[in-house]
């Protein structure tokens, strides 16, 4: 059985076809190996230098000082069968192979392809791609990648303190796509483990990735960028194996229109396949379907902020300081599926002391400006928190300003952690850099999109079911 | 009739109930309107102190230095209506009513609502609220409102290099909203004229804002956040006008959920009504309907950028250096109700010589990293715009790196200056700072939405119906 491990957690990487010409993708790959620091080794293999960005580099695989765990290749498709067959006979277990012009151009291609998966199965080799974009091992500083993403200048790859104490993998059969992703997740200081481009998957699929890292134990949260699923009982297999391990799978299905299905088979000659059909398998497995790329990324931040305090049901109470962005938000979560309640008596009691005759303890909860000022807006949350009829909590809050949130501080981090039940917060007005700092320090993410703050809600029992479950 | 110039464009303004604690809601509002560079006069309105926050204070309305243009009214609810009268009676035009405690709270607030409202009638004035959040008049540097937003910590009002020449204006029932359009649309540098807080709208209500602003001139693109339509009578004569005048009104309605109308009712005593029946409204004046804060932003900035050359049909032609996110930008397409048809042959023939064989010209036209680096965006974009079968152009970008967008720099201008299709510039990495100046310096806007990017397409031909056009 190939070794993704290998693929992933090399200790000596060989870049084949390696330049010194940074302004190209061949270039590009190894400057950006070396911006990072990875722990390795890495060997330069080029047939015309004996030198590359100031290493030294080899005339070929088989004479390199190490047998390197990994190759990166990256010559022109009609050196890549011959390449990999040399890799392999050398004894290398892995490669990634970035060169495009194989299925995606037609038949010829795809003879190439096959030969791909052919010496693939004939060593037992860990093959991914052709026509990947590469891949990034956050925690080994490993980004063999020509992504402008993964570029030092584009910023750090691991937030300063991460939000939360899980981890994001990103496998995408677009690199682009699984890039972008990372790259807008960025600001919100989330912990990625793996972003893994897979091309046209000749021998490995996403699914395989899916696997191993359910495996490995270092992911969380998984989020696909799908062109096709090429074999179905694959995906059905690893789908089911990462509901029973409570990790949840979102997905950006790619190609659902006609022009898009179109436009596929010529970018990684997959076969979209109709959209019914794809939304029936995934939801028969729990897998998540986003439709915005912002979407994928609070679904990941809504998984991993409630971390083992997932809501036990759809019921949820709102809290604002403006009545307007609270009917916004109610209106939000209807349109995600959930319900807003009016409040039980003794609840609506315990708030109404606290707010003046124009807010309302109804649900949503117009708390008023004048009762936040007053008392913050932990208290109001926790108030709400007690109410058996409701399962989750929407802060709704003004982040602009961070003076209120500051004050609110020590009752926030009580309320995290005095509550089972989750409490997200969204923010209507742009936030400060130090309203998200406050509240990521005390445990919350702080959305700006409504829908993307409630529209993990509602996938909350998911990863909890059984196979029993699955229908 | 009311004279709305006097509310939003005061030569003198009294503050009635202005209070030196600026942590209140009454401190606050003076400190803003001060911390802005008004060239007229304001005039703090105090019963209890002779001087506010460094101006001299006056006991009453009706013995200023001079007859205010406009009073501010934050007192509390009760003494609203003999204030009001008081105004009436010196003379004084123009209200905004930020005290909350109207018909939101009960009967007894009703009645003083009531009374607003005949107060307004008798002296013929113009009055907005109560339960306002006030207006900011951004061209007068007027800003009379508690809002955080236009606190001037929270940054510039007006953009350094403002995109396109034209103006937006945000009219919203909820004060909180409202300013929250306003400050998510600061970082895109668009230039607003007017933000109006309505409240409970006891007189004047959102579409006499919206009357008197078309009369005026300097709005090109209305934002509206509307609990509910008072008169439909004035609605629709309004709706008319702005139809005729080309100018698009967007609309986030607010209370569309039952759940949400429940809480519009406890919050500005509104009827929010069925969604239906407001659709079937909306849709028949031409009004856009927005579900999130942000779309509406977007829609704003496609109307402004593409000025005088909106799309004249539906059929998009996409040009993209990453595979994936040209089908991700198809999907978006398609899902927005466009079309994105295969090119003819000859603007086919004309793309295919610059792009490697792993390319495709069908459309989206997959230009590849290659094709790109070697010619740029803009030349393919061109070649687009020349199809017959083409009404608009999206341009897929990585604008994470600025290096080819520099480069590509003239040709971009010379673009926006030779063609008159519109054309949609779409990051799916986040963009560098760098890269969005270049691409607004050259005419156009840089969505990070792929929604976003063609909500507004459809709409396209929307502004140049006819009166013959409504159903």
């Amino acid at each position: 059985m190939a070794d993704i491990g290998k693929l992933l957690w090399p200790q000596s990487v060989a870049v084949v076809g390696a330049s010194s010409d940074v302004q190209g993708l061949r270039g590009r790959i190894l400057q950006t190996i070396l911006s990072h620091p990875f722990a390795g080794r890495v060997y330069p293999v080029s047939r015309s230098a004996t030198e590359v960005q100031g290493q030294k580099a080899y005339p070929s695989v088989d004479i390199l000082p190490e047998l390197a765990d990994l190759a990166i290749l990256i010559v022109p498709a009609q050196y890549v069968p011959t390449e990999l067959e040399r890799c392999g006979r050398a004894g290398i277990k892995a490669a990634m192979i970035l060169s495009s012009g194989f299925a995606e151009e037609g038949e010829a291609g795809g003879r190439m392809q096959d030969e791909i998966s052919v010496i693939a199965r004939r060593h037992d080799m860990a093959v991914s791609g052709p026509n990947s974009e590469g891949f990034a091992n956050i925690a080994a500083s490993l980004c063999p990648t020509f992504s402008p993403v993964m570029d030092k200048n584009a910023g750090p790859i691991k937030p300063a303190q991460a939000l939360g104490a899980g981890q994001i993998s990103v496998i995408s059969q677009s690199g682009g796509l699984g890039f972008a992703v990372f790259d807008r997740a960025r600001p919100r200081n989330l912990a990625f483990q793996h972003i893994v481009s897979t091309g046209n998957e000749a021998a490995l699929e996403a699914f395989d990735f899916v696997d191993y890292m359910l495996d490995e134990g270092m992911t969380d949260v998984f989020l696909l960028l799908l062109e096709d699923v090429k074999t179905p009982e694959r995906f059905k297999r690893v789908a089911e194996k990462a509901l029973h391990a409570g990790k949840p799978i979102i997905v950006g299905k790619i190609g659902r229109s006609e022009a898009g299905a179109r436009a596929v088979a010529s970018h990684t000659a997959a076969l979209a396949g109709s959209e019914a059909s794809y939304r029936a398998m995934f939801d028969r497995y729990g897998v998540i379907e986003a439709r915005e790329l912002d979407d994928m990324i609070d679904l990941a931040v809504g998984f991993l902020a409630c971390g083992d305090r997932m809501p036990v049901g759809k019921r949820i109470g709102i809290c604002t300081a403006s009545g307007g962005a609270g009917v916004w938000m109610a209106d939000a979560c209807v349109a995600a599926g959930l319900e807003v309640p009016v409040l039980d008596e003794a609840t609506r009691k315990s708030i109404d002391v606290h707010i003046p005759s124009y807010g309302t303890s109804q649900n949503p909860v117009d708390c008023t400006a004048q009762g936040v000022h007053k008392l913050g807006y932990a208290t109001f949350a926790n108030l709400l928190a007690q109410s058996p009829l409701i399962d989750g909590i929407t802060v709704v809050v003004t982040a602009r300003r961070s003076a209120f949130l500051e004050i609110d501080l020590p009752k926030l981090e009580d309320l995290k952690k005095n509550t089972r039940k989750p409490i997200y917060m969204w923010t209507y007005t742009l936030p400060s850099d130090r309203s998200v700092e406050i509240l990521n320090a005390a445990g919350y993410p702080l959305f700006t999109s409504a829908f993307g703050c409630v529209c993990h809600t509602r996938h909350g029992r998911l990863p909890r079911f059984t196979g029993a479950d699955i229908k």
